[in-house]
């Protein structure tokens, strides 16, 4: 064929590799079985044995608490989240030719993009399946926290296709400081709670010694699932760190290895951000599937940001999953349950740990991790926003900065790599960051060394885990 | 091919009509020729005489001024052009099963939804070839006014893409009250002024009688043209209103001929918001062709707030083009150039005028109008938003509401009827809008007596026009 310009279509460059909706995946990939070694187990606080489902059962549904912990390799997917799915997925997978030509690179860039899902980001691929597993357990209500929104918006978004209600606990300087996401929110037909808020004992106890407080993660999360313990018509949901929410996501990388087969490619090199690890997880487990059966060998690369690296920086050990000491004791990369990272503008990677899963297949030595200051990662952002024409989240950009680093390498070395990262959402709510970026008032912080002799001594108040 | 669950893949639901980069149209439709009667000319405010191309070259490329003009019914688009387009084209065309199923209607709705282009809306579909053609014709920068900051956004995204600079002058109220915009502009390269500014003899004049002047889209438009009249390097452009705008957006409308053709679905009823019209333009005028020749019967609905209607309420005349009457003059349905439309919602459809062009084709009776009060266009938007998840921008929910209304009757009547409508952007940064309609802040205008009086005067004071 030929365009009109006399030039053959076959010599135009294509964007999107795109699957039809009868080609998306129908199960989700477990990839514990596939390991070399089991993750340790998730521990009860209080006897520090192994918790069991029914310690799990006031917040989840059974369904999910079995794909916590189940030992298949694949899941099988219901038909009724499929057909949700349907309404973005399959999710394009991009060819960044502008950035690449940008940057003089032989190396061929790709990039999955979970932007175009109702809340914008990966996370309405679990909490789709969360808010269908407790709809069908015959749940009435679900409860969450959520510090910049992205969260909140999905899993208000997924319990309206359900007619489930949704609560939302949201960080209350997030929520005073940046109202479009509660506005997205509430849009998408949930109710939202500044937190901390009158309506929970967790809440009054602190605003009774903080009137003015603004909030944290962990205390949002006590709320909710102070709420969901004490009614047994609601539960509670999370939208990272835990297996099953893990497993959700990775949907993102079985259609990018189907899209990449439909162009002939093998990626060299998966980079994704890490915060909880979803994202990552999402994208990499597929690969790191194939990479353990031997029939790819990409290196695989977690970026955290230096404000807040779990991975390069943490120690790996037992800790809470939450600031209030009130989760089960999971063994994962931390820098201590009670650290607070700086208020830098990628909040979906201000979380003081690791998914337990990403940190155990650290140990095993089967990825990388690198930090990136955040001013780095605006200057990639702006960069991939004038080339490619999405405005990236603050969260991806950390991958796009470390993507653009070894396409650049590349440069260099005549190497045409293939290098396939996750822009795990755009960055329309999150536009003042850029604004800041900007107009140089940006400021970068790292892990110091009093954070790591506050994280020394958090880890050292916690219960003795026998060997 | 069965699914997992038992059930035949075929029985499945689809969402998305796909199109493959390479079955993207590779012309622009012009309506012109086969219009049963031409439009009346554009004349020049002195003279009285149709303009001529040299009365347009201060601020337009040749090329352009040509594709204003011709009689061509098709316009070759660029390979350059094509290929930035394939970074968000072929969009996607929905069929709205979530929202039927709500609706409990027998109707087939269909949505060509323009918000994955890097500006959010239908903008960029001009924004990239206007900006084609003035680099290829040697200039170095383009000026624009931008209201809400739609076009500006699109705008500054084109340029970046050419090496042009781009310099905005924003409506001050805009700038300061919604910055969102701003810095999406920014982070795409441009530079943009609050308007009026010190930087324009026009905004001076302004500045100099109202120090505290808000601005209007008029001083605005009269900033961005003073600058390009007075630097040869420097052209001016424009996001719709003009015949080669509207054909640019004929792209939206081809693409979703060929995509209700995969499916083997012929519309009943088209329909799309109007403010300038080029959204409209470009969805309904392949379809109108179709009509025209005899292959296919759809009604074509155009849908304007009750705010500011052009179309139902305004008088057929010649009017200036902007509020300072510094425009040649155009025969169109206007309100008066100085009507200054309510503060509603949607400022892409805040304007005095309609598109000569479309303004023709309603005298000639292809197509109908009805206009809409902002509270009931929010009420369609939410609606979508819960069943379809993709917020709307405030423009496209007109066009929800009155498809919304029409699949209610035949809910009614049991008619079956295929209707296809434009979602012509998504409403990230409208979200203040959703959260002032959720909160019951939200209050509607109509047009009313004395603003026809007004319309009456504003029209009897232009100059007399030959018959």
């Amino acid at each position: 064929m030929r365009s009109p310009y006399g030039r053959a279509m076959t010599d135009v460059k294509r964007h999107k590799i795109l699957l039809d909706e009868d080609e998306m995946p129908t199960r989700w990939y477990n990839v514990v079985p596939d390991l070399p070694a089991p993750p340790p187990p998730v521990l009860h606080p209080g006897t520090l044995e192994p918790v069991g489902p029914d310690d799990l059962a006031p917040l989840f549904p059974m369904a999910l608490i079995g794909q916590e912990v189940t030992s298949d390799s694949y899941v099988e997917i219901p038909g009724d989240v499929l057909d949700i799915y349907r309404l973005w997925r399959p999710s394009p997978l991009y060819r960044a030719h502008r950035l690449e030509r940008a940057l003089k690179t032989p190396a061929r860039i790709y990039y999955k993009y979970e932007g175009v899902s109702p809340a914008g980001s990966h996370k309405p691929n679990t909490a789709v399946p969360q808010a269908f597993y407790n709809a069908e357990a015959g749940i009435r209500r679900l409860t969450t926290e959520t510090g910049a929104g992205q969260w909140g918006t999905a899993l208000a978004f997924a319990c309206t296709q359900y007619g489930l209600e949704c609560e939302v606990w949201q960080v209350r300087a997030s929520y005073d400081m940046k109202p479009y996401r509660r506005m997205m929110i509430e849009t998408f037909g949930a109710t939202i709670h500044p937190s901390p808020s009158e309506l929970t004992n967790a809440g009054r106890a602190i605003l009774a010694a903080t009137p003015d407080s603004t909030g944290s993660l962990g205390i949002a999360i006590s709320e909710a699932v102070e709420v969901a313990a004490q009614n047994a018509d609601t539960n509670y949901a999370l939208g990272s760190v835990l297996n099953h929410v893990l497993m959700h996501q990775t949907i993102i990388g079985e259609e990018a290895l189907l899209q990449l087969a439909k162009v002939g490619e093998t990626p060299d090199l998966i980079v994704g951000c890490t915060g909880g690890g979803s994202n990552f997880g999402g994208l990499a487990f597929p690969f790191l599937r194939e990479k353990l059966a031997g029939r790819m060998s990409p290196s695989i690369l977690a970026v955290e940001p230096a404000a807040c690296p779990s991975l390069t920086k943490g120690s790996y050990a037992y800790d809470f999953g939450d600031t209030a000491g009130m989760t089960p004791l999971m063994k994962m990369h931390t820098l201590g349950h009670d650290f607070i990272p700086d208020p830098i503008h990628a909040g979906g990677l201000r979380y003081h740990g690791m998914s337990p899963l990403i940190s155990h297949i650290y140990e095993l030595g089967l990825l990388s991790a690198v930090s990136k200051p955040q001013s780095d990662c605006f200057a990639a952002g702006v960069q991939f926003a004038r080339t490619e024409g999405i405005v990236p989240a603050p969260e991806p950009t950390h991958a796009l900065a470390a993507a653009i680093d070894e396409a650049r390498r590349c440069a260099e070395t005549g190497e045409e790599k293939v290098i396939l990262t996750a822009l795990c959402g755009h960055g329309h709510l999150d536009l003042p960051a850029y604004d800041a970026y900007l107009s140089g008032r940006m400021t970068d912080s790292e892990w110091a060394d009093h954070d790591a002799d506050a994280m020394a001594r958090a880890l050292a108040a916690l219960p003795a885990v026998p060997a």
